[in-house]
């Protein structure tokens, strides 16, 4: 069993350095209550709502910056922890990326790049072109991707298909009315991908308006079985539940019937088509 | 502007004869009622829990069997009106399927035998190996699929890239607990793969114990934005709802955001792959 934790915090695009003060705050007083798992929002450190390309990139920052030497070492406190947030990144190749980054005590894991760009992003990211990363713990095999590529079902599927049992999703939704009673459409869209993959789901939302933007404050912990546990609701917070990776790990519905095992992949051609 | 009627009926394995007539009442009910489509259980005609093939064969029927002609004589006393329903299949090949028929006034207008089949089911039936029909109708682009296949996402969207505007869903999802203020999982499955997809989606479940079997009641109508309209509740019962085929149209969230245009299929060869 391991405790994941959702971070709603409220990065601001005009204060990069109170960000990353921001976010330690919220890795640091997760961690304290037991966080296993600390996921934070899409672009923590640098906020969300950039005027121009230029300003994205004066924001973005290597996967090697200091920060995330930062996160290793607030890791490295609790044995096996793993931290998730999400931040704008200056590849190598001179790109800038909305990213994600994983890390534990030893470092940076991985790094996703966010595949399906929204809205005005593509001003502002070159899009990524992997597939999201699947990476062995102690707290499970843990996928990640970000916001808006949650949906696409080609993109979860695949996550779950390659093994991933925990998927943790950095987001930034920004805010949609809803009918009274509804929980945010994203969460919903979460619990299905749960439910039809048997894959917990973590989402980390952000939450405070910049430059005029609202957010759903829709950070929610999903189990395998698809039903939400745990939901910060307004404004920053954290919400955490306890969360066993091996019960993503088998598909079975029933003795017969499997999520995976049932597919039909061979009728499924026209999926993947343009 | 179509009016979708989804019937939460109560078929009996034991009682073909009476199965027929609730079915027809139903259809009459709903068409009074000012209903353009009626959506019926999975195996309306038969029931379900057969005990054993024998038994469903003997409850099978071809899909030029005298219930479609009765189906096509109370669809045509409502210009343009449509009918679906589930019905065990004898083919022409001596297989038996679990299919479902599109009925208008003008007669069987197309037959989708059930791909994905659930847990016991193969004892029964052959699984269908074609994809869902796309049928041009005056209440727009309809599409059909039955019950487990609406759990699979690939299956979804392949029925929305293939022009499907009202996807309607003749299922009998059996009863599984849920927690409190939940809705049926399986609606939510369905209320994403209509958000996911900008794609109206009408499930008909089925009621009644049959051989001790208990079910979840679940006959909703989605919106394309992925809302619950209408829902029966426990019971039997009909549910309404105004459903606008245009709104399934656009596929766009934003001026700049698009929910097929935004995919990666060149990524996606993953999910097709067994």
């Amino acid at each position: 069993m391991s405790r994941i934790a959702v971070a709603q915090v409220a990065p601001d695009v005009t204060d990069q350095a109170g960000n990353l003060v921001r976010a330690a705050a919220a890795i640091t007083t997760a961690l304290d209550a037991g966080a296993d798992i600390v996921v934070l929002p899409e672009l923590v450190t640098s906020g969300y709502v950039f005027e121009s390309a230029d300003e994205a990139r004066a924001a973005a920052i290597p996967a090697d910056a200091a920060v995330f030497d930062e996160w290793t070492l607030l890791a490295s406190t609790r044995p096996g922890a793993v931290i998730v947030g999400g931040f704008a990144e200056l590849g190598d190749d001179g790109n800038v990326y909305n990213s994600a980054a994983m890390v534990d005590g030893s470092g940076v894991r991985a790094v996703y790049r966010k595949v399906h760009l929204w809205d005005e992003e593509p001003k502002f990211f070159t899009a990524g072109s992997e597939t999201p990363p699947v990476v062995s713990t102690s707290h499970g095999t843990l996928g990640m991707m970000i916001c808006y590529d949650l949906e696409f079902p080609e993109w979860t599927r695949l996550a779950a298909l390659a093994g991933t049992e925990i998927l943790l999703v950095p987001t930034n939704w920004p805010f949609a009315p809803r009918p009274a009673g509804e929980r945010v459409a994203e969460v919903q869209t979460g619990a299905a991908a749960a439910r039809i993959n048997r894959m917990a789901v973590a989402c980390a939302d952000r939450t405070g308006t910049e430059r005029g933007v609202d957010w759903n404050n829709g950070s929610s912990i999903i189990s395998a079985a698809g039903w939400v546990v745990a939901e910060v609701g307004e404004g920053t917070g954290i919400a955490y539940a306890d969360i066993d990776a091996a019960d993503s790990r088998s598909k079975a519905w029933t003795e017969r019937a499997d999520a995976f095992a049932d597919r039909r992949p061979e009728l499924y051609g026209g999926v993947a088509r343009p």
